[in-house]
């Protein structure tokens, strides 16, 4: 890539001389046990929102909104406990600026010293030696969330002007379903959001640990049940095996034809949806920074499907699988027993790519388990349903957005980002995108061994002072394009 | 059938005279709770067995022994829980008769009112309109095992002197696994067992509501899972899915192909073992009294697998089943989890029958399993193990304790017994039949229809009395033998 650079030597330089008031900002944030899983640290989760709030105030945004989402629904041990506020504000209101929307979340996922932690997950600990910081939220998502302030205030202290007018939307229950924050965003679409022109979001990860990356895609997710019924209750085996039909024998005869051991599907008419690989698009995979060893380490095995980054990545990201989870109603516990289960529910998924149409790949499921069921000519019942779904989403790696991001990330880390996508879902990036009518661009500022809801999660230092690096370039670069 | 009758009315005539003070006796035993599943309740499963004990005593038995079984092994809440007595006891002693050991269990399944029984199950109701007597253990085991003093009292009342010698063992964990059982009978086989000639055992039932029957087969088990092991640990199907060999998909692959939905057997090599049908076994079924209305009652369901009386009862009795019983290690739960399961654990038994060898059997099974895995060529690891095993037990209808029953039921009933085995297993008789050597008598006392298990069990009273006669007649037809 050859582009013009832009002279923003200065704020790389302001925001490295910041890094210790960087580091105590996200102590603070840290310190702050927002997990929002946890009912008996709500008011925590609220005292993260506030802390926020605060800050934001100091550092001179405006319009600053705690949203209000009312009472959490069931199931909850606490029928009056409160949703905790999503966090709006504005820093620049120029109609001569484009509008930019960071997106992140301040609650965190649950941690104790006793799952193994080497330190007090609350409690951010800087390893200096290695110069990582360890803690809970630290990479997912405080990290991100703090860096956009961090951006502001290296503005501020060296009396720059925004290069665009920032719009920040930070939620506290995005570790437990992001309750509330679809309804708000289609509510301020047209209202809060309404110049928005673009959509930032830094919820995600590098590829590995190395190569910064920039992330454009990721796979939907239909999840199904196929519901067998039988006997009026469970019986004895002894007694009844070999004169009834068993619901399991006609559920596992179903499930064993939807895949394959190679990972192939077996439903026809899905691999005709799957939009064709271009020349260009498989080139996108050859520089990318990943290998059939780092996917053996990330699943503790050696149980990979294929023999090469490619391959791995193209079937990670770009074309539909299939996973049988499990059971529901058979017998599941430990040792033996000699039932024969009356109903058994069996779960399915299948990750979705461009151009599979979620209403037709429904209809090829139902109609190829109908047919198979047909076939087993059973006396039982068997129904086959969706769970739910949630479609994929690509955008285009070439669009402003992207293209601004790569420029910044070059500029810091002078190496041109891999394009990435991920096998997973961030339904959150679709909502954004159909209800504000605009692009959405994934640029995280941690790595892919940061173990985000594991023990120990970290973020290295270098990751957290370049994030912030690239997050404000990303501005200059965005503002100017 | 055509026999010499022995005169057994003056027996029969003073059983009917005694109903007033057997329906009493049964009463007392009734409203000991003796729910050996129930640690509190432990110190009236010993009552129990103290009640038995005064009436033999009472009755005339000697050498009356409560055989100590020491602390029930965990778990237990109680780490010095003490394991209820065996009760044994003898009638008679004369060298010159032969010598029947009678078995039966004095402790009882759980009730409450409360679990939706019409009347407290402690407290015996008889409904006089029907003729029934409802409470918990009239049928299983107390009615039988009551059922013989009642013989003895009868004799005693008439001055009769018993035709053979009797041997009590009665114990009080039936419905907990008959832990120490086992022991005490290879033990006690060369002792107190010492010159039984044979086994007769009261804790099955009729096949249906009308009809006498005697058993004289019972289907053994072997139980086996299949664990399939891949990744490190439990993965998320959005970032593996379609890269990683996934354990579910080579479980439900494997376990599709063991039986079909008609109830075959898949395995090849067992159909081999079976024992061919004779014209003889085959008319056997013909006159038996059953339907498969019957069986779907029994379901609850139209999932009967034959459409005819003697398929049924032969799929039940004399062919082997397979049943696929559930998988551990899945996800089971209600509602979506995208996980990929890192280890999987599927569980299927086989009933046994004539002449299937449960080593080859074995063998068979881990063949068919191991060869299906190769087939898959799967990174993941498979492994198939035998859990359990218990074998089938097939007596010889026409031997003379068959033959001196069956007298005995015509003399009662007035119809010839049907003669059938059952799906399930009793492990102890096999056990008696190992350690003693005799063969073993199942005739039942109870109808199909008693509920053993249930709420509201009960026991008709014509069974009740005419089962005493039975059991007594019994007694003389097999020592004139």
């Amino acid at each position: 890539m050859s582009y013009d650079k832009l002279p923003l030597e200065p704020l790389f330089k302001k925001i490295d001389e910041l890094k210790p008031k960087f580091i105590e900002r996200l102590r603070k944030a840290i310190a702050i046990p927002s997990v929002s899983s946890d009912e008996t640290l709500r008011p925590r989760v609220v005292d993260m929102a506030n802390f926020l709030k605060n800050e934001l105030t100091t550092l001179g945004f405006h319009d600053i909104q705690m949203k209000d989402l009312g009472i959490q629904p069931p199931p909850v041990a606490d029928p009056n406990l409160k949703l905790p506020p999503i966090v709006l504000g504005r820093f620049g209101n120029d109609a001569s600026k484009k509008t930019v929307l960071v997106y992140g979340h301040y609650d965190v996922q649950p941690a104790l010293k006793e799952d193994g932690w080497a330190t007090d997950p609350f409690d951010m600990y800087h390893d200096e030696a290695k110069d990582i910081l360890f803690g809970r939220g630290t990479t997912d998502d405080k990290g991100p969330v703090i860096g956009w302030l961090n951006v502001i205030e290296a503005h501020n202290e060296l009396k720059w002007e925004l290069p665009v007018n920032l719009v920040v939307c930070f939620e506290g229950m995005e570790e437990s379903g992001s309750l509330g924050l679809e309804g708000l965003i289609a509510k301020e679409a047209k209202q809060y959001f309404s110049k928005v022109d673009t959509v930032c979001i830094s919820d995600n990860y590098w590829l590995g640990t190395s190569k910064p990356v920039l992330t454009y895609g990721l796979r939907g997710c239909n999840y199904y049940q196929i519901i067998v019924n039988g006997p009026g209750a469970d019986l004895h085996s002894g007694i009844f095996g070999g004169i009834v039909a068993e619901p399991m024998t006609d559920l596992i005869k179903v499930m064993s034809q939807l895949v394959d051991s190679t990972g192939k599907i077996l439903i026809p008419g899905i691999d005709d949806m799957i939009a064709p690989l271009t020349d260009k698009e498989d080139a996108l995979y050859d520089d990318i920074d990943f290998s059939v060893e780092e996917l053996n380490a990330a699943s503790g095995s050696k149980t990979s499907l294929h023999d090469n980054k490619k391959d791995i990545l193209k079937h990670r990201w770009r074309y539909p699988s299939l996973s049988l989870h499990g059971i529901e109603g058979g017998f599941s516990g430990a040792g033996a027993k000699t039932v024969i289960p009356a109903k058994v529910i069996g779960k399915f998924s299948i990750r979705t790519v461009p151009d599979i149409d979620s209403a037709k790949l429904d209809q090829l499921v139902f109609d190829h388990v109908n047919k198979l069921n047909a076939q087993l000519n059973s006396p039982n019942t068997l129904k086959v349903e969706l769970i739910h779904d949630g479609n994929y989403w690509v955008s285009n790696p070439f669009n402003e957005a992207f293209t601004a991001a790569a420029k910044a990330t070059e500029d810091v880390w002078n190496i041109k980002p891999d394009f990435t996508r991920e096998g997973g879902s961030i339904p959150i990036t679709i909502t954004f995108e159909k209800e504000l009518g605009t692009d959405v661009l994934l640029l995280p500022m941690g790595r892919g061994d940061d173990g985000a809801h594991s023990i120990n999660e970290k973020l290295n230092l270098s990751n957290y002072i370049n994030g912030c690096k690239t997050l404000g370039g990303y501005l200059h670069y965005y503002g100017k394009s």
